[in-house]
């Protein structure tokens, strides 16, 4: 890929106060449909290094979703829509026919980025439909229709999390530690994200939090994204190992606990990265309310109980060598789930953009978002 | 340091199956009093180096102590003792009075290799007072006496070691999952350790027992050290990330968990390597029996309650820079505890070399090793 030319950097260098960095979130698209411009940050170089990408063609989406260095299913989602729109500028001077035969194309290519990421086939397709209802238009205003599709389903997505903030904020206490897991904020959707949105809504609102931020071993989303977003946003913020998450709820710095989700079940099982069902163990021992925030696309209520959800077992070297370092000898036998399953009866509550399931039982979550 | 010539090398390449490593242990002494010399695993290169430093004065024994070569308190003091005779040696041909000059010197030099290591303090008072009792030896004879304390050290680590592994081997599963955090095997004492030397002994026994070792955060001494110390034993060893430890006691992958610990109060508070407490919780959570492994020696009957223990924080970028990798962004907030401290109603039993004490009670603390 060719779009790193013209790209803005610099360098975090001091202590959070002297940071002038601004929070610049995962995407934003500039201009109109025909000459328009997707600047995506790219997540791969964080925390070192801030570099905005200009993309300017389908394929240079198509990289940065296989890349990770968009990543989210919110925000791939949103990436692939704008995506579409690139795929189909060359094609702004033909006819309506050419550039409908384009549109598939392009979004059948896209949906090769990532094997396995829902949000992404649903946007794909949705752009696809919408192409599909416009053999009236011309290319030139098809282009357009679909730049107007890509940002609404981009609005959406910032509804979505702006609700869930909001649920969820209230729910924070005024003042005092919060201890998240993972990166569920601003770099995986298009708004604010999940977990992290509600915290941010707390801010908002004048709440005095600190974050405890766990640094998610392996891949390490807590140090790497969670803490430098939260550092943009000049929201305090404390970094901590996963294993230390029990000592400082002990310690009595923590009032609560908020996690995102990749799947729900009925009865409000939650899968999440892998430490997530840790931290709700020690959060009911010490009494610390724990909460999980996810919009309503993620239960999947064709299934009653997470021990029905399957896990991914990723490999050995996400954890014998994080970022290319040796951290064990070659050869050891690793075990590396992706995700675990923590039980609905662990969870004080489930934000969604609809309202809070509390007490989390089947007719509950049947009732929000059945 | 140029006692790295002659120095034995190899690479552990390929499966745990296809390594060829013997076990070598901390540390081992070759030959007599006035010749020999201290052959000394640099722990610091593991666990991608396995390098003998064949050690021959007391100013490389300062230097491999100050630098973490050799670690664990125990090991420590071994390795100080041995260092007393190798910094007599060029004292040998002289009289037993400026031998006995020579012995104080380089035993308050080695004094100050390591700030807090009371097991240092002890071994280098233990050389003096043998030599100050020795008047009337020749130093020929003197050093071969000094030599035959710093094997009576070494020997007494190793029955300390192997009674903990009697008492302790006694308590594990036939069959099934061990849970250990942090390194406490033979790296750390002249002998098999403590809550490793239990797992030592049980595999020994024919016990069938798979040990799931926490990678230990920040300092990583479980990937680095542990998961390649059993992997030289042959013992089966799957290396994890704290955050499992929770989901992996779910799953039923563990029947029992073993720790060492690094000081403990009279009612049985324990303290250990941060992440330890997070562990205990979430064995009592399971159903899971927590026990502590550790020499009497690391009971301090001068404190009651663990909320009397000082911990130590310790710089940030042991968190931010593990390895030198940069895992989060500069200038981040951090909290770095060194150790926890798990209370004495989450441990089932604390293994010592006199025996276990069960329930763990200030009585029964007093009554072991008051």
């Amino acid at each position: 890929m060719n779009s790193t030319s013209n790209v803005t950097e610099s360098r975090m260098t001091g202590s959070m106060t002297n940071m002038a960095q601004q929070w610049v979130g995962a995407l934003r698209w500039e201009g109109d449909g025909a000459k328009g411009v997707l600047h995506l940050l790219d997540q791969t170089l964080l925390p070192g290094r801030v570099e905005i990408l200009p993309l300017k063609t389908a394929a240079a989406v198509f990289e940065a979703i296989r890349k990770l260095r968009v990543r989210g299913a919110p925000a791939i989602g949103v990436a692939a829509a704008y995506g579409v729109v690139l795929g189909c500028q060359p094609g702004a001077k033909g006819d309506n026919t050419s550039l409908q035969k384009q549109v598939i194309e392009v979004a059948n290519l896209l949906a090769e980025s990532r094997p396995t990421a829902v949000n992404l086939f649903w946007a794909l397709d949705r752009m696809k439909r919408v192409a599909a209802g416009e053999q009236r238009l011309t290319s030139a205003e098809l282009i357009e229709r679909l730049l107007h599709e890509a940002q609404a389903i981009e609005a959406e997505d910032r509804q979505m999390c702006a609700a869930i903030g909001r649920y969820g904020a209230a729910l924070l206490p005024d003042q005092g530690g919060v201890l998240t897991h993972c990166n569920t904020g601003g770099l995986a959707t298009a708004g604010d994200g999940t977990a992290l949105a509600a915290i941010i809504a707390a801010h908002a609102m004048g709440k005095a939090i600190t974050v405890y931020a766990d640094e998610t071993r392996p891949l390490l989303q807590g140090a790497r994204l969670t803490a430098w977003e939260l550092m943009q946003r000049k929201i305090p913020v404390t970094l901590i190992c996963d294993s230390m998450a029990g000592w400082v709820m002990k310690q009595g710095r923590v009032q609560a606990a908020i996690v995102g989700a990749d799947r729900i079940t009925a009865r409000g099982d939650a899968a999440n990265k892998i430490g997530t069902y840790s931290v709700a163990v020690l959060a009911k021992a010490h009494g610390i309310p724990f909460y999980v925030a996810a919009p309503s696309s993620t239960f999947d209520l064709t299934m009653l109980d997470g021990t029905e959800i399957p896990i991914e077992e990723r490999a050995a070297e996400e954890i014998t060598h994080p970022l290319g370092t040796q951290f064990a000898p070659v050869g050891c036998h690793v075990f590396n789930p992706a995700f675990d399953v923590t039980p609905a009866e662990l969870i004080t509550g489930i934000v969604t953009e609809r309202g809070v399931i509390s007490p989390v039982t089947e007719e509950n979550v049947r009732g929000m978002v059945g």
